[in-house]
């Protein structure tokens, strides 16, 4: 491949709302293993360890996610940066602030933009189509890998290619970037020769950052101020909060790639999803003899071409076709795979329905509800103290975060692992000393009073 | 009316199968509050309870649902006699222990024999043909409640009528009682004025005892000696067990009614549904404007005429027709209405892949298993102990049960409310001292070690 070793950016921010019920706030799309058993960010890891072609990665995230993060470099042997969003500004501010913190060591290093939540099995194509794109990644230009198009899609923005890139193989002009079209669009797109547009790309540091001060200053000023500013914590480098909040929330595409005369695109040669929903996820997983894709404790009885997943309770399903049936963090989906990209709209109206009940001090949430068997997950916010008056009998078990629980005003610290019992008409305080959630497990003989 | 009152006799053993995963040993269907939010068995002993009309119930059921039993009959005022079972013999058995029960007190006294998991809203209708019955009933007949067919269907026994008893307004002569048809066959009985059996009617305990001896002596024997001998239990006077385990394990129709000469029917001019199946359900259920019948916490988006329930967990269905998705007890099922009948297939499948996981000391099932987090319920057998090498620090909380928790050696007594922390490497042993299971919640920070 030539030249100095790639950096890959891993950007971790996808949320997945169309894989509700799965993806949450907490365990976003990027560190759920939905296909092949393994989180697509540690497929993502996998694939650039190698260390004669790639450095190790810098991977950007939210802050709330470091600890999966570092979890996922641990296990894959990876001494990978950490870089913790204060809050999420979208791709434009974090590529910015990974560049700034990838110049202070290689200014001319090559950056290797990545999603972490798209999924490519064949890792040699992966590897030859980079090889393609660096040398002109090398010389300045912004390198995008284009998806030659399996179907004319509506969902992917498409990218026009332009002339052959003199001196470059398999690389070419960008003609345009395209919003995602209608139907009959697309299809003229592809029948054109269009790409769709994967949203990762290579380039060198200092081309990310003179392209984003050129056309979003604030952005590159902003990003820059939070990496200068940036505070050690548990998992990573913490952005500066002040100066990252200054960066406007705006996409690299609506920042960069629609504005500089830099990007071209190369053919990404290798399979490719971006797992944007059930019916991709069903696509990508591998089938029994009935056409099924069936994953946790489920129990299928005349179905067919479906995908069936649980987390925890048996699904069971009978008679049933094209369907996608998802149980997990305490719902159910059911949906037919030809709606599956509608998923966004049921992740909206359960926000209402919210499984978890807000408070002022966190949220609790009814895991088990049966005569005489009451089981209540209860989360306190960092710096926050939850306190009411007791039902029934329950025990509580810390299972995250510290610190202190009193009942009847004594008080006693709190750690995982720790238990406390508590009768009817006791009057509980709990509150949250440390920098997570403070996670509780009621297990109770009836109502709990919360 | 005239004459004495009625005593009804209750028959709660129907297990309801076809009602996975609502119905399950624990809870069966006649307590599951299927419509309007209340039980069928609640519905009829107030379908009874006029002590104008109606003694106090005699109820007849497994002795595992005595508490529930003696819960409905308190919350309805009632103070109807509770006949627990040993163990099943089905009907006969058990409407010639509550025959002969009843006989000690009344033996010329009517009985008005009555499924725990019918529902009959039209009380007025049910009183009416019960009057109807009861003169018939007080001459020595068996009068069988009899339900015009709504439609062809397959899945009951029919009647036959004969010719008008004279004298009986409105009861005619059993010509026969036919096994479930085929599909033709059921359409030229409802042409031809065919019943339904319900397997609701009345009779007198005399002419009940009578017929028993007749036809089924070890039946009559059995149940005579079982109610002789029975003993007071928390909830009831539960049948002796030897003598009861004698009677033969048959169906009141197969037993008496396909032989007795003394057999009439009664035209039952009420709605009435057996609430046999989802699709039952469903019928009986009040409906949304688009169709829809749901209950618990549901999410229905662009969907049409199904049924959608749950005890706890959010279930959300897009883009589906005519299906019945049902999240109960740790399971979830989706199946078409139309094949409501064949749930079967998916309980019996299901008991293979047991949601609780079956030990020799009894049971326990993962309720959540998600990073950090992963709560277990523990059943102890009575009697029985269960021992363990911690894997993670948990807390245990008792819900149900008494016994003792011993920690590397150092025992403590145990009931529903306690708590005990446990680390990792600590040796448990749990015993259960009571009569019925000892439940522990287990909060864990990881695996339990179980």
């Amino acid at each position: 491949m030539g030249g100095e070793r790639i950096t890959p950016v891993i950007l971790c921010g996808g949320a997945g709302t169309r894989l509700w019920p799965a993806s949450r706030d907490e365990l976003p799309k990027p560190f759920l293993p939905l296909v092949d058993g393994v989180s697509t960010f540690a497929g993502t890891i996998a694939r650039v360890a190698d260390p004669a072609l790639f450095a190790p990665p810098i991977v950007i995230g939210n802050r709330g996610h470091g600890r999966l993060i570092a979890a996922a470099l641990g296990e894959a042997g990876s001494d990978g940066a950490v870089l913790l969003e204060p809050l999420a500004r979208d791709t434009a501010p974090a590529i910015a602030a990974a560049a700034a913190y990838a110049a202070r060591e290689a200014p001319d290093g090559l950056l290797l933009v990545l999603a972490a939540d798209h999924l490519i099995r064949d890792v040699a194509g992966f590897r030859a189509t980079v090889a393609r794109a660096a040398p002109a990644a090398r010389v300045g230009r912004i390198v995008v890998f284009g998806i030659p198009p399996a179907a004319p899609v509506t969902g992917y923005g498409y990218i026009r290619p332009g002339a052959p890139l003199a001196g470059f193989d398999g690389v070419a002009e960008v003609a345009a970037f395209v919003e995602k079209p209608d139907a009959a669009t697309a299809a003229r797109y592809v029948a054109e020769g269009y790409f769709w547009n994967s949203g990762n790309f290579m380039l060198s540091a200092a081309t990310a950052l003179a392209e984003i001060d050129a056309f979003a200053p604030a952005i590159a000023a902003a990003a820059r101020a939070a990496v200068e500013d940036a505070e050690a914590a548990g998992d990573g480098l913490l952005l500066a909060a002040d100066a990252f909040a200054r960066a406007p929330k705006v996409s690299i595409d609506y920042a960069v790639m629609e504005k500089t005369k830099r990007a071209a695109v190369v053919a990404a040669r290798y399979d490719w999803s971006d797992l944007g929903a059930w019916s991709a996820i069903f696509e990508a997983s591998a089938k029994d003899g009935a056409g099924n894709a069936a994953g946790g404790r489920t129990l299928l009885l005349d179905t067919r071409a479906s995908y069936v997943a649980s987390d925890g309770p048996l699904v069971a399903t009978l008679g049933i076709t094209d369907m996608a049936v998802v149980a997990a963090n305490g719902a159910v989906l059911v949906a037919p795979l030809a709606r599956a990209s509608e998923v966004k709209r049921v992740a909206e109206a359960a926000a209402g329905h919210g499984r978890a009940v807000r408070a002022e001090w966190g949220s609790h949430e009814t895991l088990l509800a049966e005569p005489g068997q009451r089981i209540t997950r209860i989360a306190v916010a960092p710096k926050a103290h939850a306190a009411w008056r007791a039902a029934s009998h329950a025990g509580l078990t810390v299972v995250a975060g510290t610190g202190t629980i009193a009942i009847g005003g004594a008080a006693r610290p709190c750690e995982p692992g720790g238990v406390v019992a508590i009768a009817p008409e006791e009057f509980l305080t709990v509150e949250n000393s440390g920098e997570g959630p403070l996670v509780l497990i009621a297990a109770a003989t009836g109502p709990l009073g919360l």
